[in-house]
């Protein structure tokens, strides 16, 4: 290992949280630790926070080895996130000025932050100032989104966590939906604006023990209300419950999400993002009064991003690297990029860790490839379940404490 | 262990299913089994399906100790279910003549049923016009229900699991809410009718790592708009992220649920029960138009009833030996009778089993006392926390294929 010898660092969490959002952060810790760094501060609500100089000395927090193990099984972020969005710098230059200032004042020679494309365009930004100032700091961005939408690397850390749950929690569902022998139908609503990623997890749940949902609509796609009735038609000929699984994001030709039907006004965050949702309560009643049959929405919400008590061990392992290898570019002089996951194998499946320059990743969005899609747009193809199932294998076991996991915490 | 020699016995499940329901049913088959039983039958979709003659013969489908293991870990009801009303004898005796003549075709002596206090009420009226018509048919009910909520016992088995479930999803939901530094309200929505059991769980998760939930409404107390909105204010003086935890079956002092507010019409089951849900999603949005901040609502619906993928230890035991404990009241010539737990000690925690005459249990809800009720109707007191925590403690590994946990299924 190459010694960062007494260079500080900083560490911030951005974006919505993941189950395995901390173990990249942990992963930063102890590689920048081992590396021989004097303080490994940490953001407090990421770069919102730094600006208004709200920050850790991480070893504060993170005090020993059961410390780092007890933070890689803490759900959402650690250090607190946010959502904000970098004005550019020739808009106003203040704000650069006044966060490499602090930057400065801390000493801290290595910048990394962890989040999805919009975090990256922090750091493609962050990264393009220090360059222009002729500042020294690096800036490196850890990948993390559960919604799997991050160009360049094949997954993204807190994917694969997601995708289990999603998987088990619709075989749950499913085995409690059909322990009735009434007719019902049942739509699950899970996360995803343009991104299928999560709700094509869905059918991962299918197994030998598990027929999976039945049809699975994902924003790919335009949502087509007559089509839609009739596969469900279809599918009532020959069984009587019937699960979906909807991409909270689905939208109609016109361009209109389906959760708008049912809402006077939809709320955007600091990046102009629709808070979406309803999708699925609004399409068990408008089955409900189509067809007649008890009609149940299920939403995942933010359970499905928060489910660090069965997590993908594959998944936090990588997170992990992930954050352990944003150290080591760092340390090779490296900035403006992003670690990135490459797939050497699917079987058996191995991953080897790269880079590339953040501006290929920073607000793309990549989206399930279209051959992987069923032509009718209702389900999703063999070819993704190849991709998706090595993400969701094994497990880690929370540290129980009066019969619930426990979990790291700053007061 | 007394022989029942070839005697055939015969087992069903109904009402709502729960992630400890299978592990009754197995304790039943096995130590049936184990007593030299020739069949164990098992109804399919409880005394619905035995009227139409729907069962299968158990051996089928659990051929061996692997599979009894796998049947403990799998949720909902391996059986299927039903929510059927048994008309009283003197209204309709021939639907008693219909089951009798086919527990008598099936040379069936023992009649085992894993129910809540609509189920006991069928155990009830079967082992009444037994004896009326002099057969020697038992009939005993083993007691199953999330909602806690059947009279004598001390608690249900069903009920550990699904307070572990909702005590560890609200602790990771209030920490990914924490994420944040921007003032959020959610609320959280339980399942619970008449009795707050569940909702009250969600106090557990409060620890040394967790504040839990800073108010929890349970139905026992009536819901005063204006008294939660006062709360709601006094709470936002020192804190900025607030999470709520509210049954779905609060109602104002009209006596209506607060979910009504929400809709135009109210189903109801056979049993003349609402169907409830939406109480959450109204209260989030009465929150957002009342204080203009971000007001999310979660609603755990079926994943709290059949998350067996982290069951309580003690809980998935317990329904065992209840279902057991069935098989030996009625060797014992018992019926009319429902398995009973009492505790005898709380520290350490010890329970004994028993019996009770099931017309004490039939139809009676057994609500959360008083005085585990704070003053104020916003939170459970010390004495339930107490009372509860030994119910949580303690997991089972699933058994994970393809990275998800394995259940076992009737085709």
């Amino acid at each position: 290992m190459i010694k960062i010898g007494c260079a500080n660092v900083i560490v911030g969490q951005s974006g919505g949280p993941t189950s395995v959002i901390n173990s990249s952060l942990a992963g930063v810790f102890k590689t920048a630790k081992d590396a021989g760094c004097r303080h490994i501060f940490g953001m407090r609500n990421g770069i919102e926070g730094l600006l208004e100089e709200r920050y850790v000395d991480l070893s504060d927090h993170v005090k020993n080895d059961l410390d780092i193990e007890l933070l890689k099984r803490t759900p959402s972020s650690f250090l607190g996130t946010c959502r904000f969005k970098l004005p550019d710098a020739c808009e106003n230059e203040e704000v650069y000025q006044r966060l490499f200032k602090i930057l400065n004042n801390l000493d801290v020679k290595h910048f990394f932050y962890i989040g999805g494309n919009d975090s990256m365009d922090t750091i493609k930004k962050l990264s393009h100032y220090a360059k222009k100032i002729k500042s020294d700091i690096t800036f490196i961005g850890i990948p993390k989104t559960i919604d799997n939408d991050l160009s360049v690397t094949d997954h993204t850390p807190g994917y694969g966590s997601a995708a289990k749950y999603i998987a088990m929690a619709m075989k749950e569902i499913i085995r409690d939906a059909t322990a009735y022998s009434k007719p019902s139908i049942t739509v699950v609503e899970i996360m995803g604006r343009n991104a299928g990623w999560l709700t094509a997890a869905s059918a991962l749940s299918r197994a030998e023990d598990c027929h999976g949902p039945d049809l699975i609509y994902l924003p790919e796609r335009v949502f087509d209300y007559d089509k839609f009735m009739s596969k469900i038609r279809d599918i009532q000929k020959y069984k009587s419950v019937v699960t979906i699984a909807v991409s909270e994001g689905i939208r109609t030709s016109d361009g209109k999400y389906v959760c708008e039907s049912n809402k006077q006004k939809v709320v955007e965050d600091a990046f102009g993002h629709k808070y979406l949702g309803g999708t699925g309560l609004y399409l068990a009643d408008f089955l409900a009064s189509q067809t007649g049959i008890k009609s149940r929405g299920i939403v995942f919400s933010t359970l499905q991003r928060c489910a660090s008590h069965m997590v993908s061990r594959r998944d936090i392992t990588e997170a992990f690297v992930a954050g352990s290898d944003a150290v080591r570019l760092a340390l090779e002089g490296k900035t403006g990029k992003m670690v990135t996951f490459e797939r050497t194998s699917n079987m058996p499946y191995q991953i080897i860790t790269s880079s590339c320059d953040v501006d290929l990743v920073a607000n793309v969005e990549k989206v399930v490839p279209d051959e992987w899609i069923t032509d009718d747009g209702t389900y999703v193809s063999k070819k993704f379940v190849e991709y998706a199932r090595p993400l969701i294998i094994g497990e880690l076991s929370p540290f129980m404490v009066d019969g619930l996991p426990r979990h790291l915490f700053i007061d």
